[in-house]
């Protein structure tokens, strides 16, 4: 038996799992989308939800995945960080609207110990641990450095105390994590936010139904804006 | 403050993280090794812990990670499934040790209303989704059948229903997710179970440590196969 039976008129809207889903939901449902129940079980192992509305169905995956499932069509929209979209730079993706939520910057960080004898200006080859090589790598070209980079999925901030390199490339938010390892951070790379996504064929075949669910969630986000201000 | 100091005679052992771990631990435990009381802390946000032996240290890390704390000399040993060692298959990692845990297989599966009319001798071209690109393309490629490969780090039982594309290449253990999502196994990769990596520069340069390492693995590996014979 399916989880869930998909027809040609199904809206999959891809949430990305862990922390960040906190923040997203009630943006999910201020844009009038409520899962099913077994969404907030802990223990459930579904991945395909049933919502409120027989059209759409919400699939919740890893961040990085969600991107992946908006590009090739099997979602038609999502919610990702600016980190995942220009890692993949998917040209099937369009992000018409920055949630606001999931705020966080991308830097560069080394050991507290080596910063004050390392000149960033005179890097000619740098040796990288991240979970964005692609990133990483256009970061660097840009001022004429070649970055090797070391992809790994987590516990970047490891890397430069097992002498794995001298150098990561990470999310950071408040900068504990880098703290509690020593690192400081020495460049930055970009500001972060979750962004909506959209399959660009769905935006062309569907205008008008996608064109509505890009509004809801824009007023979603107003909405948020206007009682902040209040 | 950092987590823990390493000094060069240090033996960093790099565990994955997840539900191989319970599995895992009576082998370390049996192979003379004791963590700190914070890794059994569900709460902790260590990565890096202490153990009885004030020369080893454990650090956790997604299971893909394990594979490259190894070969970059950032662990000098690790336990890893062999679905991971044959994706990167670093020429820096040595498992001398089948530690027979962790046990699944790796294999191609598909929408089973489409098993009768479909007959994979005949394919030339397929679109797979994987966490495992490199594998995949091994093994179509063995046979002259080129695969593209969507990488997925999870959810990949939903990319048929999805329509992100037809065949998924995946660990499956029991078989039940596949069945819950409507798939059948249709080819048979590989075999796969936790070995024990061993950085092979490390073993060049302290031989008699790291040989006695192996040698308490294996005999770990032993007491449990004696007490299963009993």
């Amino acid at each position: 038996m399916l989880d869930a039976s998909i027809a040609d008129s199904t809206i999959v809207l891809a949430l990305p799992r862990g922390r960040i889903l906190r923040d997203v939901m009630p943006l999910v449902k201020r844009a009038g989308i409520e899962p099913e129940a077994a969404f907030d079980d802990p223990k459930t192992r579904k991945l395909l939800f049933d919502t409120n509305d027989p059209n759409v169905k919400i699939v919740r995956v890893r961040s990085f995945d969600v991107a992946t499932f908006v590009a090739f069509g099997a979602a038609q929209l999502g919610v990702a960080g600016n980190d995942v979209l220009m890692e993949f730079d998917y040209p099937e993706v369009y992000a018409p609207l920055d949630l606001g939520i999931g705020k966080c910057r991308m830097s560069v960080a080394e050991p507290a110990a080596m910063v004050a004898s390392d000149d960033p200006s005179r890097w000619s080859h740098v040796r990288v641990a991240t979970k964005y090589p692609s990133i990483t790598r256009k970061h660097f070209a840009a001022r004429g450095v070649q970055a090797e980079c070391i992809e790994l999925s987590g516990a970047m901030e490891l890397a430069p105390n097992l002498g794995l390199c001298r150098r990561i490339v990470d999310l950071v938010e408040t900068g504990s994590t880098l703290k509690a390892n020593g690192l400081v951070e020495v460049e930055h790379i970009a500001d972060i936010t979750s962004r909506l996504a959209v399959n660009r064929a769905a935006l062309k075949t569907r205008p008008d139904e996608m064109g509505a669910w890009i509004e809801r969630f824009r007023e979603a986000i107003e909405d948020v804006s206007d009682a902040d201000a209040a």
